[in-house]
């Protein structure tokens, strides 16, 4: 049984390939069923309950590809950062790290495990895409302490400590290729990089902080590969450039226009604004019709959200635009 | 005595003007010393101290432009939303309102006062930039509940209560304009419209549900006047249908390209990364002329940052960047 999802990145595929960012994850009520009688901690760490997790938008929504249920801050816990977890608030960063307390990870058991076990459940055609926050936005979350609306902790670590920064950087680089090569070896059809902060940005730091960087990640990956950027309209000749097969963007690009045509070569993931998920079936039908016909100009593409699905998004509505997809006949370039 | 700041909006100065946004602010010692003795709020509603703060920068920097002193919520305070302060965390905004509750303002008297106040203290031929949150922008405040990191509540009240979203549009607008027009009255030279959100949305949801509303506010103002929006780069071309004299953009843009000056055929204000000002000063002084050699390629240009100045960047950053930007000579297009 073939995978349109795996075909698309060589451009075979049939029909168009659909799964969501945060497909795995509350908006679900199998999910919140798992959530009421374990901390979100736990679900992570225990592989029965991550490879459940991960599993459960397959059947429910009909997706293309399952992707890992895990923590962004995963990879650091293991490298020496203090990462806990609070169950209302999400993960708690202790930025007064050391750079002396800094490690190379060992094989995260639990993550390994999870992987095997949902490779083991997937009985359909569907593969499994491993993922990792990419050094520059990992390193956002461990300077800022979480999310940040104006970064900046972030961008005086940059400018004013430039040597620190790209020390982290490096670390940071040679442990997401080690993390996402042992999600490989354990059974990952398929890895996207998280690269969500990096469209805050100007071309020439992205050019200069973070492009070489995710350049020696993908370079070391022997699988199909994406790599996910938020706010990507000014950075898209660049991140053309970056050599993972497709790029993710969000809704602030018109894919199949011919100036996007004439940007991306690779081939793109995307772009249904997540917002457009709370509008009522006509008028979300009509926006996924535009995204389609933008998407299928492109020779390699896959359908995808902007961003994660928010949790209050209504199940039925996912399903919507996973049948919609389905039906929507490539159109050949 | 002639203002190079006004008379950009003509293209006739000489030298390149310069002011920065939040100028009036937390890294200056002496708007500190007003803060040791007073909340925030008192600092906001005294007409004597807000016009003190407003002329800090002055002196202090030697920009061209002063900018009032005063909160984005202003307004919406007005409007019967209910908007409280807190000395640590800012505004305090109760989001559960009721439209019935919300009505056209009453001129507000301390910012009125402010103004003339401050145009007494500006010996000097500095002109004062009156200001307001744009419509979107403030609704995002009232909706989110303050700043938002992934604007759930803004996008679904958007796509799932858009009839009660354009309503709060339509009387945020009528609203802006008469705040606008009062503050002109008092005194007010240029007036900047501050739309600090709109570049989360796409092109087409910022044409139906932005664009509209904006264009009204700057048709209805008789002085020159500036639109700062964050995330300019996929909306440039939009931007430029905005009736405003100036677009003030962020570090995504790079001023003065053949592909930016077809975009932007108006005035152009920006576009220092704020961050850039936590570098050391040969550093800094090679991204001041890098915008300057870019932005004085655009027929009408005032030298700005990204967004605001960071409570912690030293003082002597901004004035050695104040100094190269007027030691710059003009390049003539």
């Amino acid at each position: 049984m073939n995978s349109p999802f795996l075909e698309a990145f060589a451009g075979t595929n049939e029909t168009i390939p659909v799964w969501f960012m945060r497909q795995a994850g509350r908006y679900l009520p199998e999910y919140q069923a798992i959530k009421a009688a374990h901390s979100l901690e736990t679900m992570f760490k225990t592989p029965d309950l991550a490879a459940e997790i991960t599993c459960q938008p397959i059947d429910i929504l009909g997706v293309d590809a399952a992707i890992l249920f895990a923590d962004i801050l995963t990879l650091p816990g293991a490298m020496g950062f203090k990462i806990g977890f609070d169950d209302r608030k999400g993960p708690v960063i202790d930025t007064h790290f050391k750079m002396k307390d800094v490690h190379d990870h060992e094989e995260i058991g639990h993550i390994t495990e999870t992987i095997k076990q949902v490779k083991n459940k997937l009985t359909r055609n569907i593969p499994l895409i491993g993922f990792a926050g990419s050094p520059f936005t990992v390193l956002s979350f461990l300077i800022e302490g979480g999310s940040s609306v104006g970064y900046k902790k972030l961008f005086k670590y940059m400018k004013a400590e430039t040597d620190a920064f790209h020390q982290l950087m490096e670390i940071l680089t040679i442990n997401t290729i080690r993390y996402l090569q042992q999600q490989i070896k354990a059974g990952a059809d398929v890895v996207q990089l998280f690269d969500t902060c990096a469209g805050i940005l100007s071309q020439e730091d992205f050019k200069d902080l973070v492009l070489p960087y995710v350049q020696r990640i993908f370079a070391a990956l022997k699988v199909p590969s994406i790599y996910f950027v938020r706010n990507t309209a000014h950075l898209l000749s660049l991140l053309d450039l970056v050599n993972s097969d497709f790029l993710s963007v969000d809704h602030t690009v018109n894919l199949g226009t011919p100036a996007t045509l004439n940007q991306i070569q690779k081939g793109v993931q995307g772009n249904l604004f997540n917002g457009n998920l709370y509008l009522d079936y006509p008028q979300l039908e009509k926006e996924v019709e535009k995204i389609l016909l933008g998407g299928s100009q492109h020779q390699r593409y896959i359908f995808n959200l902007s961003h994660g699905v928010f949790p209050d998004v209504e199940v039925d509505k996912l399903k919507f635009v996973v049948d919609k997809v389905h039906e929507f006949k490539k159109i050949k370039v």
